[in-house]
């Protein structure tokens, strides 16, 4: 029997999930919701965002792919009274806040909903919790170059900017120190670097009231470009993505414990797509096992990524 | 309150618990449980094995640090009846098996069995499941250049052969093809080195003894050595190891999904004592939980390792 799924969001993810989902048999993909006019790439079902509540009981999983810093926060708790939902929610501050709203309603509703489920907050997640309590030692995560998806976001949502793109850049150097077990707080992981359009002309409101959206861009060292729009198109279109976790673990008696988990795409929104399909398999489990509530990947066991009938392949795995 | 904690075998991976668990604060090492004549290096009570029943009520969980090949899979379901029990379990191919035996006398006694775990299998079987989950595609590991306690265990058995300890050196070639995405299964991932002390003439004998044993030497390349006691003493002492998971997937319109889990330290008991006792924390959540059963790390979620107390944590982690 196929999944059947529903999109929600029709950007960078939502088109990659779309593809990705007609790649593979096990699903069926009844229809994007939106609130933009919007035509499918793939001759997609198009319905308006409103609409949702009518496929009860024809959609068992919604991916949501909205930016996380407006979008998820609201439509999350509404689309889980119905579906159960995945998404990428990735504003760390306000995750346990969610989890408890969605775990509320989730349970009343008798759904399932799976949030900061992507590479990072996601599977980079399950890296740092196992390194942490395995070392008990400092755990580094170092993004990029690449674009961050919900650092994009967030700087397009600011006022006076037309469009906008944020590559997340890691210090190398911090990187070179984290490996030798010697990085301290003092030194920046990251750098952001902004790209925007505007034709607002107080260029500089606009860069500090980026440089102050909290979560995302305060108190790291951030640059801003002004950009003409066919520049930004040619910089939207760089998808590639990397990123690292590590926890390296040295003294002075040469004992050494090294932890390193590394993921690097050509593209960002189609990595991220490929693991929220991977845990709808988990969603179908815990349906079948009737364990409703919300859930991060940390709570879920890797087990839940495979249907009964891949126990063996599982096996094998271990 | 602290956890009360038992080990049962004091080889190397018994001695580096114990030193292990005195350092946590956490814990208290109520003895040590063998069936040899031995002395602890801390001066922890020793026990004989068969005493162990005497414990029930005064330990939470035992470490299970016998040789998987005879010891753990008679000991376990033993020691399970009465105790929480943690394992290093590494045949691949009777896992399945233990878990059923074990889950039975698990759920029948209302005890935790957490077996296979160390870091291959354990952590490492995580990444695999991950890796697969996700790229649906290959995923590949490779050990070493290091000793594999499992494999060295398994050679000691041999009949002829007094001590004797194997290294697992990885293909550097199929590395770099795993890495293009262009390996192929008639690449052999490794070569397995053993160095052996034998009184006994016919080498040849335990030669093909070794090269024989099913699910560790048999069908792989390996190297027999034959040394004096002194040489082996020397080289039993390098305890360092290495691994690494991976999973590279590529395509011709130049899409590109590559993901690398690599762990590397200078004693692999050490290493394996700290994981072991990470899944401690999730023994006593699940405990706590009634969760009773067996399980491998592969159905246990991440945020199990963490106590209620270290919920802020765990949460800054995701």
């Amino acid at each position: 029997m196929k999944i059947n799924v529903g999109i929600v969001g029709y950007g960078n993810l939502g088109k990659a999930l779309e593809k990705e989902i007609l790649k593979n048999r096990n699903y069926n993909l009844v229809a994007i919701f939106s609130r933009r006019t919007i035509k499918s790439n793939f001759n997609t079902l198009v319905e308006s965002y409103d609409s949702y509540v009518q496929y009860k009981g024809k959609i068992d999983i919604m991916f949501l792919c909205g930016g996380s810093i407006y979008d998820l926060e609201s439509q999350t708790p509404e689309i889980s009274k119905t579906f159960n939902t995945i998404n990428t929610f990735d504003t760390h501050a306000k995750i346990q806040t969610q989890l408890e709203l969605l775990s509320q309603i989730s349970k009343e509703n008798e759904t399932i909903s799976i949030i900061s489920c992507g590479w990072d907050p996601g599977i980079f997640s399950i890296a740092r919790a196992l390194f942490s309590a395995i070392s008990n030692f400092d755990v580094y995560t170092f993004w990029g170059k690449g674009i961050s998806m919900g650092h994009s976001d967030a700087l397009r949502r600011v006022e006076g900017v037309v469009d906008g793109v944020q590559f997340t850049v890691p210090n190398k150097e911090a990187i070179k120190l984290a490996k030798l077990g010697k990085l301290d707080n003092n030194i920046h992981l990251h750098y952001r670097d902004c790209y925007i359009v505007s034709h607002d002309t107080d260029e500089i409101k606009i860069e500090n009231t980026i440089k102050n959206i909290p979560n995302y861009f305060a108190g790291q060292p951030t640059k801003v470009s002004f950009v003409n729009s066919k520049e930004l198109i040619k910089l939207k279109k760089k998808l590639y993505h990397k990123g690292e976790v590590i926890s390296y673990l040295s003294d002075s008696n040469k004992n050494y414990f090294k932890l390193d988990f590394k993921a690097k795409m050509s593209s960002n929104p189609t990595f991220t797509a490929k693991i929220m399909i991977a845990y709808s398999k988990a969603v179908i489990n815990m349906m079948n096992k009737k364990i409703f509530g919300a859930f991060t990947p940390l709570d879920i066991p890797v087990s839940y990524l495979y249907s009964e009938d891949e126990k063996d392949k599982l096996l094998k795995l271990c």
